[in-house]
């Protein structure tokens, strides 16, 4: 029997967080008041964010410890399994040893709950009973309805209303956990009142709905705004993922030479990356980490590095990003985990200082990847998942032209049971391209007129 | 942190399965010749399966050893986890101590590839090319073709017209996999040509998805069927949830009182219970193990113990089974891997000599206990998990009633990430009752002119 699946138990769920910004070399500039445009303080999130997330999200502590009430629920399904994917090295006859941390055993499916359950922890301590959110595809607002529910907090997801229309069964995933779903714009809010006047047929936006959810935190005294990706804290929360990863790549005797994970906002990513790049920053390694973004949406790989804001409206504080500029609308791949305009700001820091690689690939190459995976594995990965993927077989095939045996670990950051419409649109070959011309790209950074770094 | 989910390492995988019928004190009655009536001998089966899972179903060994091979496979998912259900002996408020197994960690999403992986190796080791078989809501039809693409080879899919129109998630599941799937009836068999040139407009039915399916294993040399459970070499297979759940609850320092499980055609129940089973039958120990099936298809709680046939039509054996007839239909629930009119004859047997007991739940109730049962513990349970989860609720109550801290365990066999339809009907209040009169009962058993055992 082949060694094929690496497992902890729950008594190995790693009891601290890693903060990256102790190891980093360059700390992260700080945020912009959207006004002033002079530098702020931790206190301009207090409207929004209990206390407890912004220590996190300005601490320079290198290891926050994870309350034992979340590693509880995290042992619902953490550790999480990581796999030698020999079933994907004989398909592509490569002397790559290539490994998966596998994320899509959470009751929501995603990497997702890592945050949302941290988040759901430090806001019922400080006794909120309701959390807002967005939601574009789905994922996010599930894993936060799942964790809300655990900790019996009110959960207000504004989901945009053409996923809300077109996803019936995200949203009905939500409400089996008792959160609220709201079509964004909705007529909960001022935001969503004054837009539904103007366009009654609005199918929404993300920007919309952010507003929405921000504003519902903003005017009431016991609820909070939660989000997925992008901030510090979301960042440590997630690199749970990396710090199993590092002891099951122990116990399997290797260590990777390359770590890929795909990107949105960069929490996928930092998940898995940053306990690994931690060996580069203590100990001189020299752990390749690749981040894998589609090649609609290519902040890291052609976008500009500059003070932007992390909404659409430009409401929040500006933030130094690898950014496409915040009016970029991606095209409506499937993979909506990653239709975000801009990289949070540690990862933006970390690919300035040449630090991370990033990779862009098309929507086309990841759906084949996605399908040789699932054929050659057997697991079914979500959209995003699949960029991970393409990266892994591009790095592997590599390994096979250049008769080197390199050892590759990505993040399967989660299963695809909810995204079989887009395997079908692929079979049915109505998945196309969306690559950005130079000129769209040359006028979408010369349009962007935030303060430069 | 509490001790909730008692794990095994990949080297912890069982290397046997369990065979019941060794250590059976009446033994299943013979099987007869649909026409004859007489008793066959498993030669009769030679055309449909290969010698192996012949020599599996009529086999008296009580071990029958695991092939290396299928135990490779199964590390993909297995062992699966064993939960202590703290969130729902909570939420109950109930002395009781409640555990389940969760089988919806497979890529297919429930138990059902434990035997697809098993049948699967067999036929290839025999040198079949291509395994057809039938598939209603989509389980099975999942299972088998995430197999079939593991061992190369080609999977046919026979897929009821109505799920084909009304489920095309699972479709494409099954061809992300390679499966080829047919709507029922087809064009490809002699028997759909018939059914369609008759009425093109039919939405099909199991009955007609066997038939077509049984034509081109028994019409092709290289290709055979398979079926999902009702057969002896199924539960066997299926023993592998048990076999690992003994080490877990002696992990966990426990041994169940009770053993529950949801009961459609047998495989699910016999998976987890047989194995427990054992330690009555073998050391007069006095575990309850409970099959818990819908009240719409109520065939262990209110059938008959008769001769009947397998299908509809009545091409297959006569078996010795609880059955409601082979010609009754079962209202259209949303547990479609219930509805099956009768029970494999080893459960049979079993619930004859009163060494097991059944229950019925109704269509309202088992939503009910989905939906608490997915806010306690955070997983969303398929229809049929809900079942057993219903019996475990009604089991823990009466522990709380009598002030006896009982131990039950009982098999989360899925999970519901392909039925957010139901759940939303659920909610929606579109879940009606459908149990069956004293009348209704009453006509089936006085039709059903079969052979008395």
């Amino acid at each position: 029997m082949k060694n094929r699946k690496i497992t902890l138990n729950e008594h190995e769920i790693p009891e601290k967080w890693y903060n990256i910004i102790a190891d980093m070399p360059n700390k992260p500039l700080p945020p912009l008041h959207p006004g002033t445009k002079e530098p702020i303080g931790p206190e301009a999130l207090a409207p929004l964010f209990p206390g407890a997330l912004i220590e996190q999200e300005v601490t320079s502590e290198k290891w926050v410890e994870i309350p034992d009430e979340v590693r509880d629920i995290y042992s619902l399904w953490r550790p999480t399994p990581l796999y030698r994917a020999y079933g994907l090295e004989k398909a592509l006859d490569t002397p790559a040893k290539i490994y998966y941390k596998y994320e899509g055993t959470s009751p929501a499916g995603s990497h997702k709950p890592n945050t949302a359950v941290a988040q759901a922890y430090y806001n019922k301590q400080e006794g909120i009973n309701r959390i807002t959110t967005e939601t574009g595809a789905g994922q996010w607002g599930s894993a936060l309805s799942f964790a809300c529910n655990l900790f019996d907090i009110e959960c207000e997801v504004y989901m945009v209303r053409l996923s809300y229309d077109h996803k019936p069964y995200r949203k009905v995933m939500m409400n089996t956990w008792g959160a609220k779903v709201f079509p964004s714009p909705s007529e909960a809010t001022e935001a969503g009142r004054k837009i539904l006047a103007e366009d009654p047929d609005t199918t929404g936006s993300l920007g919309i709905a952010i507003s929405e959810a921000v504003e519902r935190a903003a005017t009431n005294e016991d609820t909070k705004y939660a989000l997925g990706s992008v901030l510090n804290h979301v960042k440590l929360h997630q690199t749970i993922i990396g710090q199993e990863a590092v002891q099951q790549m122990e116990k399997a005797g290797d260590l990777p030479d390359i770590v890929i994970a795909p990107f949105g906002g960069g929490s996928n990513f930092a998940g898995l990356a940053f306990p690994f790049l931690r060996f580069n920053l203590e100990e001189g390694k020299s752990i390749r980490c690749i981040a894998s973004e589609p090649a609609s949406c290519p902040k890291l790989t052609r976008g500009v590095f500059k003070y932007d804001f992390g909404d659409t409206v430009g409401m929040t504080p500006l933030l130094p990003m690898y950014t496409l500029g915040h009016n970029f609308i991606p095209a409506p791949i499937h993979a909506g985990g990653l239709r975000y305009h801009g990289a949070g700001v540690i990862v933006s820091q970390l690919l300035r200082d040449k630090l991370i690689e990033a990779v862009a690939h098309d929507n086309v190459e990841v759906f084949e990847a996605g399908v040789t995976f699932a054929r050659a594995e057997g697991i079914i990965p979500a959209p995003e998942a699949t960029h991970g993927i393409a990266t892994a077989i591009h790095e592997a095939n590599k390994c096979r032209e250049e008769g080197v045996p390199r050892t590759i670990l990505f993040n399967l950051c989660g299963h695809g049971n909810f995204d079989m419409k887009a395997y079908e649109d692929y079979f049915d070959g109505k998945i196309v391209k969306h690559e950005l011309s130079e000129e769209e790209i040359s006028k979408l950074i010369t349009e962007l007129d935030t303060p430069d770094v």
